[in-house]
């Protein structure tokens, strides 16, 4: 008879552990495994476990309310490549031909004459200011619906030149395990990129997991508009309102966010006072860059390169003992797709 | 023998069955309670908890998923009153008091001369322009982070005139209960208010549990600096950079969430753009009002009102069956200290 009692027992206590594992504790199963299985061990796996151990461990000295856990990530060369050109440039540079046969002045007006004819010596000559007008004639002067389906239709037809892939395949995977991790212990994800808001609004969620309302970037002015018909829309106009790249990225953060991140991740000088931002906080902290040292599997380039510098805030984060990802030897794959 | 086996497996499908209540289905198990006490019963409340089960219903018509359900609210006048003057203006003419003694100068200018001698006339007289000077006076000319404990001391000491309460006490409890029914039913709850965000991430938190991330207003220009021992400030520059009002609140929601509403709560003509955006999205929507009908416990005002006027909003949600709350007629209580 006590026997049975103590089988029957057992088996409640299974149900009941199943059922606990199945509904509150399935993060921390999974937690319990390695949940940076493409990192290899090393100083930057160890820095990053051992500081979410630290925030999270309840009445510890480093502890953080779930509240503050703020986590924000650069996106170009942090989260995905950046390499030949900025992924969003390429997707302007493709606009430009796919809309020049309704602009047939086009043909012989730089810089869109240069794009049509595929000359880059002319498109690196057009400087900031052309590089301002193909932006501006790709991403504006349509509504916020008409412009998020053109990067959508974008998104399903371009290949990366290199990869022959879509370009939201060229995600880091080892970043993506980093932002899973973070989540699972109760930390909010963010993108603050100097890309522009509404180029990754539409694919950071499927791909990321972040959504709109966390990702801060680079805006255009928007003005509200009611149509004849009743149906109010909002217009993209030729104008930037803010952006999101330097010291943009502290006043981004404050302005969209409103709490000072406990970690931040960026891989170039652009990303550098948001790293600054972040450390100058009380408690613990983690500041990290990704540094591109892989020319074989992904790029290598840092203080000389056009995209992605990183100098200063190299310098800053060696002296102040930053995590600084090593590419090449902490990771041991790229992109998901090489699992 | 099979009776002891049946009993031990009734036993482990109660435990089983406590196991997963005190989980994931408290909320659930509140939800089957009334979850809107404060409200009477009646058509406001029937289309609210009517439009919740719709679109919660997995399978139904008109489900949204949970990542899609968003909700706004303007502030002043939806979520805490705002007679006899805007609660942050208020704070406004008691930061000029407080500043005066290291400001001599203004005995003599105004409008600060209005407000130092309570001259309520020639403050009126000032009209935009000097309502403008008094909030920068106030507003700016501060780091993000001593702007933020400003608004902390001014909360924990001001009194409201009629009341004699704290200005957060001055919320609406049949709001508050609304706000918790939504989050309990998987919506993410937005303040979208012309106020400024900073004045109102101080305390939305505590008083509405409203994450600062979750709170769009109006900005002030903001700059990062570095200072000479080598810490990094946010800078409040005397310049707004946005004003979320009216049109402005869809061009807001747009910029800060990325995402259309499909339920939005407002109380004046401020809040009509942002109805009439949330209204024009596919499938199903709640547009709201509070409408200030109750002189007795709280305020009576409307078409006429200089602050939050209520008049082609109202117009529209009449014609178009929006919710109108008729304060004195819907709720039972209006501030939470009543209960």
């Amino acid at each position: 008879m006590r026997t049975v009692i103590q089988i029957a027992r057992a088996a409640a206590r299974k149900i009941l552990l199943v059922a606990l594992l199945g509904t509150c504790c399935a993060d921390l199963a999974r937690a319990q495994a390695d949940p940076l299985p493409s990192w290899n061990d090393g100083p930057a796996k160890k820095a990053i476990t051992d500081f979410v151990a630290r925030v999270t461990r309840s009445g510890g000295a480093d502890f953080v309310p779930i509240a503050e856990r703020i986590a924000t990530f650069d996106n170009d060369g942090t989260l995905w490549s950046e390499q030949p050109i900025y992924f969003q440039f390429q997707f302007a540079l493709d606009r430009v031909k796919a809309l020049a046969p309704k602009h047939p002045e086009w043909k012989t007006r730089q810089p869109f004459k240069a794009v049509l004819e595929g000359d880059l010596k002319a498109l690196a000559a057009s400087g900031e200011k052309g590089l301002a007008e193909l932006v501006m004639a790709t991403h504006t002067g349509m509504t916020t619906e008409e412009f998020a389906r053109t990067v959508a239709e974008w998104l399903s037809e371009a290949r990366h030149p290199r990869f022959k892939r879509p370009y939201t395949d060229l995600v880091f995977q080892p970043m993506l395990e980093l932002l899973a991790y973070l989540r699972a212990n109760g930390f909010k994800t963010f993108i603050v990129s100097g890309g522009t808001v509404e180029f990754m609004r539409v694919w950071a969620e499927r791909v990321y997991g972040i959504p709109p309302e966390q990702v801060v970037g680079t805006t255009f002015l928007t003005q509200f508009e009611m149509g004849k018909d009743g149906k109010p829309a909002l217009m993209r106009e030729p104008k930037i309102e803010f952006i999101d790249d330097g010291p943009g990225k502290p006043v981004g953060i404050n302005k969209f966010i409103g709490r000072r991140p406990v970690l931040a991740f960026g891989n170039s000088d652009g990303d550098h006072q948001m790293l600054q931002w972040t450390a100058a906080g009380g408690g613990a902290r983690l500041m990290g860059l990704v540094h591109h040292t892989d020319a074989e599997r992904e790029w290598a380039y840092d203080r000389e390169s056009h995209i992605g510098r990183l100098d200063k805030a190299l310098d800053e984060a060696t002296a102040r003992h930053w995590v600084v990802v090593d590419m090449k030897q902490n990771w041991k794959v790229i992109y998901p797709f090489q699992k």
